[in-house]
């Protein structure tokens, strides 16, 4: 089924304790499209970059199958460019530096195409961005998911309550669900986001997993322990890709496909950060996904 | 199967979001042995009192089956006094005093028929301490198992990896592993300290869970959300017991024992949170237990 996902498709410098990349591929919207190719093509993008985005890139998302109608070229505008920084523990980032560039002028207007998406994943952006897009869909998508963070609880809370009336899955980290909900407790937290309007919540603990509320039901999927975590950038976007595109692939949505598909976001996550930018998703087989599914049961089997 | 633990059993203070208790029954061994007294009867402590710490609780530890001949009373003495204070993010405490009392000159004289204990379970001790039980067993338990801080670690290093050499399994939380093995990857810090001597290391993670590695092998338990944590205190001492009390009831020492019990101790310790000291311990039906197995299990369970 078609998946339509927004977000940023821009250059990133990345610092972590391993190495330092300058000007890499990065953006919300290429990790999630990337992500999602691996379980279906029926794929499509709204974002903007400028004349400097590489040509080859763009040509490289094609070829997976993903539909660029909607993404906008700036011809003489430079595109969106983020520098970050990792300290020994991975979880912690400081953001170097933030030029929006185009992004500062985005406005997307969806192709007629576009408009009857099946499956609609709302990428990190602003949530008044976020809502446009829902506005011009024609039919209501079966599944909307939305990544959010706490930047916009911080300067845009009103908005981000707005379109979450109007979403499904809503995917945050821990410390995002309680600043959210004002409770500590993540089943308090939980029970309160569902009265926002989402029916999942996805929490992304990094390094400790993540976790699925919905109704009284809790999903647990471990994240795998690395010997080399080289670059966490895009992890929490390569899991919705995954996430929404095994959804998308399966065409189902209820408790026993929200799991699954909370696995396979995980995994992907869990390739995406064994290198820098998108490399490692570049290289990715088929089968080396099945092969650590299995392995992600293997870890959480036990005989009562 | 005979299970010996050695920790302490003392009072403690103890100040969270949700209340304030004062000389409470504490002490890693009472935890453990309460714990472990629900999968087994053959359990023995040794631990040392002062003359103030009611009879009503030691009587309460006898009727749970757990052999106190290895209780040292001293009448004169003060038991062992901790106060501590828990934060918003109940993972992160203060303590506010330490009063050692008779802990001071505990030199551990094991009775005649604890020295021959199949298990033994190291409650967080000194290291010194710790390999005075081990050298005083007549047989090679078959097991043992060595809880730790890194208190120690900051100030008897030499004499903890000395420990380290005779025991079978270390818990120790994600921090402590990290300081242990000077490895930010659990998965490199596992292969250190399985040099060192442990040939299972359980990360022991709170509100994350646990994991267990073993070889080239990872175990993930999830750690159940609860709508109210009252009292984190003797969560991982709880934990130690369920898991050393199920293998002992059991009798085997293998991976899927091992995992097994893991999620047995994640199960303890999810009641031991739920009040505070010991109070939920002393209520919690056998019922109960395999009904939250269950929940653990359905909590990780997916289709592929």
């Amino acid at each position: 089924m078609s998946l339509l996902s927004i977000g940023t498709v821009a250059f990133d410098n990345i610092e972590t304790p391993v190495g330092k990349v300058e000007r890499v591929i990065g953006g919300a919207c290429t990790y999630i499209s990337i992500a999602a190719s691996y379980f279906t093509k029926d794929l499509m993008i709204s974002s903007i970059v400028g004349g400097d985005f590489p040509d080859t890139e763009l040509k490289y998302l094609q070829k997976r199958g993903i539909n660029l109608d909607g993404l906008e070229v700036i011809k003489e505008g430079k595109s969106f460019f983020w520098g970050g920084k990792y300290h020994d523990n991975m979880n912690k980032r400081d953001t170097l530096f933030t030029e929006l560039n185009v992004l500062d002028d985005f406005n997307p207007k969806l192709p007629a195409s576009y408009k009857t998406a099946k499956y609609l994943m709302l990428g990190n952006l602003t949530p008044d961005i976020q809502m446009k897009v829902i506005k011009q869909m024609k039919k209501q998508p079966k599944l909307i998911t939305l990544d959010t963070m706490n930047f916009w609880m911080d300067i845009a809370m009103p908005s981000l309550k707005k379109v979450l009336k109007k979403v499904d899955v809503l995917t945050i980290n821990d410390e995002e669900a309680r600043q959210l909900s004002e409770e500590y407790s993540l089943v308090k937290a939980a029970a309160k986001i569902f009265k926002m309007g989402p029916k999942y919540l996805i929490i992304k603990k990094g390094e400790h997993g993540a976790m699925v509320f919905h109704k009284d039901k809790i999903f647990f999927a471990p994240a795998l322990p690395l010997t080399l975590v080289k670059d966490p950038t895009g992890a929490g976007d390569t899991f919705a890709g995954g996430f929404m595109g095994y959804l998308a692939s399966v065409n189902k949505v209820n408790w026993e496909a929200i799991k699954t598909a909370t696995i396979y976001g995980s995994v992907m996550a869990s390739f995406c950060v064994e290198d820098f930018s998108i490399n490692r998703l570049k290289t990715l087989k088929k089968g080396e996904i099945t092969k650590r599914v299995k392995e992600f049961e293997r870890m959480v089997k036990f005989k009562m």
